[in-house]
């Protein structure tokens, strides 16, 4: 038995298929003058490839992936790195593969030397483009998870995200890896695609091989190589109720989301491109509560045009009939870069020149988003929300602009739906602070509790050194979110919340009981947050959240929630 | 007459001493390789000897000086610059000076392309520190501002921070440079020295010579060379109005601050060493509202010890003498780094690893100025602050801590003060929220703007693109003081306020109406805040300021405020 990180829950037994990475020799050869045009030109043909072959991944990849692949994508653009690589072939007149061998070691040491947890992990990401990079330029074929016969557990040094973007689900029944962590790429990715997988196992490349047969429990990281039959049968017995779990689960799909004693609430689903909305829609979903349209503009060299983002909106809109759809504006700057904006470089990025700050400073660009989602609105159940908000003249600049578009397409006579709700994000604290007077600005609220927490708090939820500071049951937390509810119902509107904390089950009975109308979250959420809500009783919850918002520390109200929720 | 930019107000009607900075000469020579060492010992010598000459005119510095100096340190000891002149040196054989020149170009060019406002003037922090590099490298002295024999107003290109630190402002009646903006270092500095001052004048040391006659207004930014006699008249009819307003202010020093219907409130300063106290005592101080200790951790190679820390706080406290000293602990992180801890690296500084979150991690540190704080105790009228609270839980840790430093103490026998208050900035959004329970465990709250007005409204007050948004005239700021307000006082504590908003006279009348207890702002502005305040009726303010808080935009209650307090 071997044990490792348990990186993503489930139970896999099966087949290995064991995929040995090579280490790629390079040479250090000597070039003459008239050979550097020549390597420089391989080096660029290389990144060019490169770019396609992860291009072409994208098109089929979840949102989680098209993140991971877009940063790869803007490393193989770094003029800093291709600059430094041309510039060795030049000046120590070597080939083309050494010099950016070197290169890649370099930036690589660099980024693994920094404090910054996040910046760490950018290390992995310039190792996974690196070794495409000098694969295409040594001219060898990549690694192809497409063709795998039957279902087999995949064991690796490390497993990529461009690997796990080209998986078939259905032939890939977990993972093992040698490195990695609960953050690691590997790890995040498993989860996304609900595959169990257990991680940072040391050398278990070296202790396996292909057509072995394993265990593995992806909750508690144990790993059975070639396992004595009784030990196959009680698992098969463990995964065989998991599956009953999960059957109970599909069975749920169709269903209403409702208490027990009949309080009615919406399951919403957060995407971020009209791909995941099928995965909403199979998983229940009774609406979109966030579609994050940044994506749209995200890995490209210029905006995205009107028509490209009208498809978009429209695919969504189809796809989900009636149920609403709340599609939230551009939402970058932040930890979000469009590098053709050249938007500043900032000390605090978080409390920067980001969302409707830039959309009501650079108008056109939110004028292009606004037409394309009014006329997709005709297309099914539109929503529009504002992000990032602090005041109500935001909302009032943001309408204006709204209705100067609704002009523009009625002199051209293009048809739009009239009764598109618009709301806003409360995630500012100044926006949960001031709910009174912005509801009566706007048709719906949605509490984005990420940033809420972040800045109510004053902790960066990235940065490890203070992360128990980021805490959700911190009772101003709590206090701002029935605050929101509150004054949301006294003017009339619907309060949803698509952070986080919506699909979070130790907060999901408070949240009702707060009066919550509209729970959004991931996809994998949607049904096990609906068992939930079926077992629960909405005026017990009432009482249980009137003494939460009473208490003085976030442990105090920790506690008593696992108490008071757990019969 | 020229005109220029106004950069610190008032008239100065004088003779002009004309600062000529010759244009170093580097010339670039070639090295032998055996003097490769002794150019690098020339280099680390003119190191050493600028570093030694600055912290000299540190010791007599202002707080504001100090933090420009102790930059101007840090440039001196970054690796990075050294490392580079050294490598020129040894890689081109050329002489110090040479590679120095040669180095500091580039870096100058470096901060200038940048696009942040912030790291752009850093530029001009390397130039300053370049030049007394060269000049000493050079072996040619210093220019010495100290032996000036009469009052002069000085002339020349710029004002390096270290030329305004030596000044002896009995003889500088004020400045004129070339160059420079309102947020240049010479503007800041010649604000804080209240000397008027005019910048940006383009070319005035090339029309000027000692000797000439001229009247400068740095309102207006106004300066007119060898004026008629009748302007001169003019002039100094309007300085004498001037000086009027300041003998009248002077006549407020030892008075109250008590508004006409007698609501008396405590006018606090903020300082950031005990110098700075010498200058409260002397602008009618009725105590330190907050002390920053920061700087005695700030530019070393290690930590203060707690003779260092006893003997900065003994001395504050002894100035003030029965009158309130609030110290708050260690607030370092965020925008002020120290070296020696090596704190990480942020991606959000603001929102990171800063404060009372250091503290209650290496406790050690925190101890160590607890114990120099409660020894110090016995000396005057204490108060400890925390800063960056969020969470009831951090203040009872900090308590925790404090009294076990106490114990200590008492275990040693060594005396302290037994009814030193405890209080904490309220910054936070969460701390304003929840400060009905913070109101439990403490004995006063200072309100710190800054942070708050950037947290709440999610704006970091340095970035220039989103200036706009960082207001707090926003409601949900405006609101979230009088919440304070009113938690401290139902719990029976006073609260005050020591971010700029405390001195802002358009604030006031307001602060004042919601029954703000104490003030604490700059030095300069404690005057004026007295007079104003002599003139206020508390109970209209009352109402203007409930007035205020039913208003739904910043727009709005400001023109109220401009209208219902300028009668």
């Amino acid at each position: 038995m071997l044990k490792g990180i348990g990186a993503s829950p489930g139970i896999a037994i099966g087949k290995i298929f064991l995929i040995e990475q090579e280490e790629l020799k390079i040479e250090c050869k000597a070039i003459n003058d008239n050979h550097i045009e020549k390597e420089i030109k391989r080096l660029k043909s290389a990144l060019v490839k490169s770019r396609e072959q992860i291009q072409e991944i994208r098109e089929k990849a979840s949102t989680e992936q098209r993140n991971i692949l877009e940063a790869h994508i803007m490393i193989l653009e770094d003029p800093e790195l291709v600059k430094t690589v041309e510039t060795k072939i030049q000046s120590e007149k070597i080939n083309s593969e050494a010099a950016l061998q070197t290169t890649l070691e370099m930036f690589v040491a660099i980024f693994e030397a920094m404090e910054d947890e996040y910046m760490k992990e950018r290390a992995a990401d310039i190792r996974d483009v690196g070794q495409r990079l000098l694969m295409n330029l040594l001219g060898k074929e990549q690694l192809n998870l497409k063709n795998l016969k039957e279902p087999v557990i995949l064991v690796a040094r490390d497993i990529t995200p461009s690997d796990t973007a080209q998986m078939d689900p259905e032939k890939v029944m977990g993972f093992l890896t040698d490195i990695g962590g609960r953050t690691s790429h590997s790890a995040i990715m498993a989860r996304s695609m609900e595959i169990p997988a257990v991680v940072g196992l040391g050398r278990i490349t070296e202790k396996i091989k292909t057509g072995d047969f394993v265990i593995l429990d992806g909750e508690t990281g144990q790993v059975y190589i070639n396992p004595e039959e009784k030990l196959v049968d009680l698992y098969n017995e463990a995964k065989e109720k998991e599956l009953a779990v999960k059957r109970g689960l599909r069975a749920l799909i169709n269903r209403e989301t409702i208490s027990k004693d009949g309080k009615k609430v919406e399951l919403g689903c957060n995407i971020g491109n009209p791909n995941d909305a099928e995965k909403a829609h199979e998983n229940g979903a009774e609406g979109i509560g966030l579609y994050r349209t940044e994506f749209l503009y995200m890995d490209r060299s210029d905006l995205p045009s009107e028509e490209e983002q009208f498809s978009a909106y429209k695919k969504v809109l189809e796809i989900m009939g009636d149920r609403p759809v709340v599609i939230r504006t551009l939402d970058v700057g932040g930890d979000k870069e469009l590098p053709y904006l050249q938007l500043p470089r900032e000390m605090n990025p978080f409390l920067g020149y980001r969302a409707i700050r830039i959309c009501l400073d650079q108008k056109e660009i939110f004028k292009t988003q606004l037409r394309a989602l009014l006329r997709a609105s005709t297309y099914g159940n539109l929503k529009i929300m504002y992000p990032m908000i602090s005041s109500v003249e935001e909302v009032r600049s943001a309408n204006t602009v709204l209705e100067e578009v609704k002009e523009e397409l009625e002199r051209e006579n293009i048809a739009y739906s009239k009764d598109i709700e618009v709301g806003i994000m409360i995630e500012i604290p100044a926006a949960a602070i001031i709910s009174d007077l912005l509801a009566k600005e706007v048709d719906f609220f949605s509490i984005g509790t990420n940033d809420l927490i972040q800045y109510t708090t004053a902790v960066d939820r990235m940065n490890e050194k203070i992360s128990h500071l980021y805490n959700p049951f911190n009772p101003a937390v709590l206090r701002l979110i029935q605050q929101v509810i509150v004054n949301g119902h006294r003017a009339g509107i619907w309060v949803g919340m698509c952070g986080e904390v919506a699909g979070d089950k130790r907060l999901i009975p408070i949240l009702l009981g707060m009066g919550l109308d509209e729970f959004s979250m991931s996809a994998g959420n949607l049904l096990p947050a609906r068992r939930q809500i079926h077992g629960l009783i909405y005026e017990e919850m009432k009482n249980i959240s009137e003494k939460v918002l009473e208490m003085s520390t976030a442990e105090e109200i920790q506690q008593f929630l696992t108490e008071a929720t757990s019969q």
